[in-house]
Formats: C-alpha cells, structure tokens, sequence
C-alpha cells in the first residue's frame, strides 16, 4: 500500500527532499514576518474573488480575515518563525483539519494556481525562496489529496441510507 | 462548537498555553538526541508489555522498532531538533496519521500512564523538562481524541448494511 507521502510525491512530481528544503535555510528570518502576511492576503484575495464558483464555495463559510491569519501563522510556524499557529489553534493537524473540506486533485490545482500567483505579486520574495515554497505547497497539496482519500476508502462496505 | 483545541484543555486539564510552554526553550538542545530515543524506547517496552491486553492490541499490527523511530523522530522535530520526521514521512498530520486507532479517552489516560513512567526512569531529564513535555503530551493526546471523534460526528444519519 502506498504511503501519503509516496502518493504526494506521485501525483505532484516533487521529491519529498525537493518538498522539505524549506527547512535548508530559515525562510522566516530570510523573507520577513511581513512578507508572510501579504503573501496569504495576496493569495486569499485572488481565492475568494475567484471567477470558478465551485472552488470559491468551498471557502464560503470561512471569514477571509480568519483564513489569512491561519494560512500565515502556520506558515510563519513552519518556516522557522515563531509557534504561533499552535499557541493560538493547537496543533496543524493538517488533513484532520482539512477533513470538511473537499480536496481533490482538481482543488489542489486549483489552489496551486492561486498560490504561484501571488507569490509571483508579493514583492521581496526571491526567486529561490519562491521555488522552495512551491515545492513544499505542490507536495503538502497532494498530501492533503491523499489524506481526503483516506475519508472514503475504496474497500469500504457500501451502505443504504434507511428511508 | 467547541473547537479542537478547546475540548483538548477541557478534558485534558491543560490550557493551550501550557501545552505549548514546551517551545519557550529547545529541549532538544537541552535534552540531547540520545535522550529521545531512550524515553521512546522506554515508552513502547512499556507498551508492547502492558498487561491490559485492549491498550496492547493496538499496537498489534505495528513493528516495535517504527513506532519507536516514528516517535523519537517526531519528538526531536516538534521540540527544537531537525526535521526527521518530515524528511522520511511529511507532515506529522498527528490527527490523520492516528485514524485507523480507537483513540479514546481511556486509550489516552493508558497512553500517558505509560508516558509518565518512562519520563520518570529515563535518565537525563530534568524536572522542569518533563513538567513542560508532559503537560504537552496530555493535551496533545485530548486533542487527538477530539480529532477521533469526528469520524463519528453525532448529527450523521444512521446507516445500515445491507445483508
């Protein structure tokens, strides 16, 4: 059977090393607190005023100004920043986080585009940084396909609703 | 709705802030690599020996060898060491990595009775660090009961299998 991370590799093309290069150099210390936050904001404008109505609807319950914040204090957390993602929700957790939500590969371009995007439009991110990160998006992404899969395993027994 | 993080201070008894005290300094640096896997190892003889024959199941169908390294790796990660864990498997995804085990509230209080031991007979920790990892390891367990229990959210509709 294969593993999340042999799934991610896969179906995004990134090597699990090429993936987590982002903890080569401290890309916190390099970019700057600031740099984090418009880069989220960036990507959550394009995401919420996307012109596809069915990536946009899946954000629909979330408040953007919520979604920019978690988006960036994880980030901040992951590439050598302070912890703030857990000292304020607790542990990433990432595909149990992500469970109500609908990730399939096509979500996971879509999001890729989004993100490529605005990290093209963020001023002070350098083009070796940008790589690093969208290296370790395009895996985590297709991680997180994987991790949605597990919700629905193929073996399962199928089962009727009782009228 | 409660959230993750609050269900894991209610039942654990920890608040969010003492959880994550474990980042106010590098216990690995503190601690050194070799004590990790000493408490891992410790850890999960007591484990794979527990007399309660329900908690020892669990573990079955895992080799003694990676649930030590899958441990040990992670620890070293989450408290001021290199990225191992991630390196060989990703993301910890701690919530979705833990899916396929009945992570009850009685599984947790057996998990952190073993944890506590091994704190207390591995040599080279000191006491201020074990406060800090077990407050930490209490929390985290309630929050991955809390991550459990929406496998089975309460508002889904009854099923049945058709014969």
């Amino acid at each position: 059977m294969q593993t999340l991370q042999e799934k991610a590799s896969e179906w995004s093309g990134v090597s699990q090393n090429d993936a987590f290069a982002i903890d080569d150099t401290n890309l916190y210390e390099k970019l700057g607190h600031q740099t984090f936050i418009n880069l989220s904001t960036n990507f959550y404008n394009r995401v919420y005023d996307d012109e596809e109505e069915w990536f946009r609807s899946i954000f629909a319950n979330s408040k953007k100004e919520d979604a920019i914040q978690n988006q960036y204090e994880f980030f901040i957390q992951r590439m050598g920043g302070p912890p703030l993602f857990s000292q304020r929700r607790g542990h990433p957790a990432l595909i149990g986080r992500h469970r109500p939500f609908p990730v399939t590969h096509q979500a996971a371009e879509r999001w890729l585009h989004h993100m490529q995007e605005a990290l093209d439009t963020t001023k002070d991110i350098d083009s070796d940084s940008k790589t690093k990160m969208m290296n370790f998006f395009r895996h985590t992404a297709f991680f997180l396909v994987a991790g949605d899969e597990l919700k629905n395993p193929k073996q399962a027994i199928p089962c009727k609703h009782a009228a």
